[in-house]
């Protein structure tokens, strides 16, 4: 399937399947494939925008069931958007809200028209529908939106994941409505992406997928899946679906994932990820460190998943996965790992930074979120070197 | 009282009963009057130690008790100590540990010859005399170190009040003794201070100083203040205190105070502070906010506090103390702080700060720091530039 309109996507270069891209949005544009950070309700834990943005990060990602609740539509509003709030100067893509409201908040539910759902802090009660999500993302003036969609959960049945991908393309007409109507200057004009659904049902993906392009979006990204099915269905409805997705629009992979998976989703064709993983982590104390010098793991991994290898295969050519705050790094003086683009993961000891965990000071998140971070930055640099040239 | 032997402290100017001076130690010159931001077991609250020395800070404070615990001492000194630890390349001071054996640990007892005590962490048995004291800060490598000490609680009896004292005399012998044989390179000598006690009895603290001078100490701090006495007592003993400190030695007062009082103890003739409260404050959204141009604000309330005004006077010439958490900063687009030295005071709004506080995201809490190190460090600059220039 291709689309013959114009496109905010060129792509510079393509090796085999994986494609080098320009994503251009009126923040500014965003060399794919890319890693985009999450800044959940406008702040990218311990970091500075600055910090991020120095390690490498050219658009991050904010959460528009967060930031309804906190700030609320309303201060973002008076802010000019969530940006100039935290002070990001880059393109912002958000969500829709609604896998977040599937995930955390108290009660939920779902009907035709869209969610009811209790906040997870103050039990208030809220209701996005496709249009109102259409609202709130624009009063967050992101630079890319998202379609509301429902999400069935992993392993769901062939009836609910059939039911959600109907539903989500219903709401797809709905958002892209809402989203025109909003969109009032058409020289400084926000990016729509579409969301396939449909579960591990390869059938059902392309149905999703076929009546997206019929309505036509600036991207189209793959929702439901790291919801609890196994990396292996996960695996396989990626590849199959990638190749039937238009060339010429970026492609996200929605939530995803394990440096390995990412890897193996830019060798099948995909440009955008996004994932709470190397946050989520540092604040647990694991760490992924580089095996050795960045650029030669990540061809080696690219190589392999290139050649269809499994998942651990390409995790054992990138990184060493430590837990900091284990005993064997009491007396450890090497760096952090210094590889690393971080200064301060060059700079201070494993030793250091386990002391810091283990007496709770919140220096040792910082300090483990900028060693994720840049770990998931840099490898996306090369893998933006390695798609721009042959390996 | 003076002394005639050689002193790391060089007097530049003096205004009133204020000084101007140099403190050389080991590890570089101290402009004072100083303020020493606490790296409690080795970090300075969320923030790097090249951020700390960037708003000012020349020289930091380690507490003895919680390094012995974590990382220990035997680590301290596989490391080299906490400076090659935690990246500081400055000076160092080091408190004895006696005060936070009363304060934090669980069970304490103290005899004749030392404090046996239960650590807050692990309830793991401790013992800490003079001597230990004294080998346990030539572990962490500090480059002023403070004798072991006995601390009355305020509001002591007189009784208790002279027994605390003598006994710190004891230890202050036995310290002196233990320091000497563990310095063993006269060109590479740390500072030792000796501490100044007797609770709000200006007899007591006269005995307490005399004996500590014959004894012999690089520097004299005011010890067993700041624990619960009223502010006029404190001022009272301070001011009396100070005119018979050696001229020719640093006067440091430990753990105060609110930044008012720092002004007034600067004008009494002190040289030296640090205090827990711009970080602690930090941690809970209170923040000290410039009144208005700091060089004008910290001229003011010095000359109130050589006029004798009360503290309350002296501070309103200072700053607000504003609670960030707040809902009136809402929707204050205005900066934290346009007047303070950190960038992000200036950068980021009181709304923000007050929204990252809310959504309980860790870099509220170092905005907040910056915020009152830099207030803190700035009030210190000013009061030296004033200190050697009449006003």
């Amino acid at each position: 399937m291709n689309e013959v309109d114009s496109s905010p996507f060129s792509i510079i270069a393509e090796h085999g399947a994986a494609r080098r891209g320009t994503l251009r949005t009126m923040h500014g544009a965003v060399e794919t494939p890319v890693f985009m950070p999450i800044a959940t309700a406008g702040a990218l834990k311990t970091l500075l925008p600055s910090e991020v943005a120095n390690l490498g990060a050219s658009i991050i990602l904010g959460n528009t069931y967060h930031l309804l609740l906190r700030p609320g539509e309303e201060e973002l509003k008076k802010f000019g958007g969530v940006r100039p709030f935290m002070h990001w100067d880059g393109p912002l893509l958000t969500d829709s809200g609604g896998y977040q409201v599937f995930s955390l908040s108290k009660l939920n539910k779902t009907d035709d028209d869209g969610v009811t759902f209790q906040s997870h802090i103050d039990g208030s009660m809220h209701r996005l529908t496709a249009e109102r999500s259409m609202e709130i993302q624009d009063a967050i003036g992101s630079s890319i939106r998202m379609q509301f969609d429902d999400v069935a959960a992993g392993n769901s049945s062939r009836d609910r994941y059939t039911e959600a991908m109907e539903r989500s393309l219903r709401w797809a007409v709905r958002s892209k409505k809402r989203f025109d109507e909003l969109v009032t200057d058409p020289t400084n004009r926000p990016l729509l992406f579409g969301i396939v659904q449909g579960g591990t049902h390869h059938d059902l993906r392309m149905r999703s997928l076929q009546g997206l392009v019929d309505i036509g979006f600036d991207g189209y990204a793959i929702g439901g899946l790291s919801v609890g099915e196994s990396r292996e269905d996960t695996f396989r409805i990626v590849r199959s679906l990638v190749k039937e997705m238009p060339a010429n629009r970026p492609r996200y992979f929605m939530g995803g994932g394990m440096p390995e998976e990412i890897v193996a989703y830019v060798s099948f064709g995909v440009d955008m990820f996004d994932c709470v993983l190397p946050t989520r982590n540092a604040r647990h104390g694991s760490l992924f460190v580089w095996k050795g010098d960045p650029k030669e793991a990540v061809r080696e991994a690219f190589a392999r998943a290139m050649d269809g290898a499994a998942d651990f295969r390409i995790a054992e050519a990138l990184y060493e996965k430590i837990q900091i705050t284990n005993e064997r790094f009491t007396a450890d003086e090497s760096p952090i790992d210094s590889w690393n683009d971080a200064e301060t993961s060059k700079t201070f000891s494993r030793a250091y930074l386990r002391h810091l965990f283990k007496t709770g000071e919140t220096l040792g998140l910082r300090l483990a979120t900028l060693q994720n971070l840049g770990f998931y930055l840099r490898m996306m640099q090369e893998l933006r070197l390695i798609t721009a040239n042959p390996l």
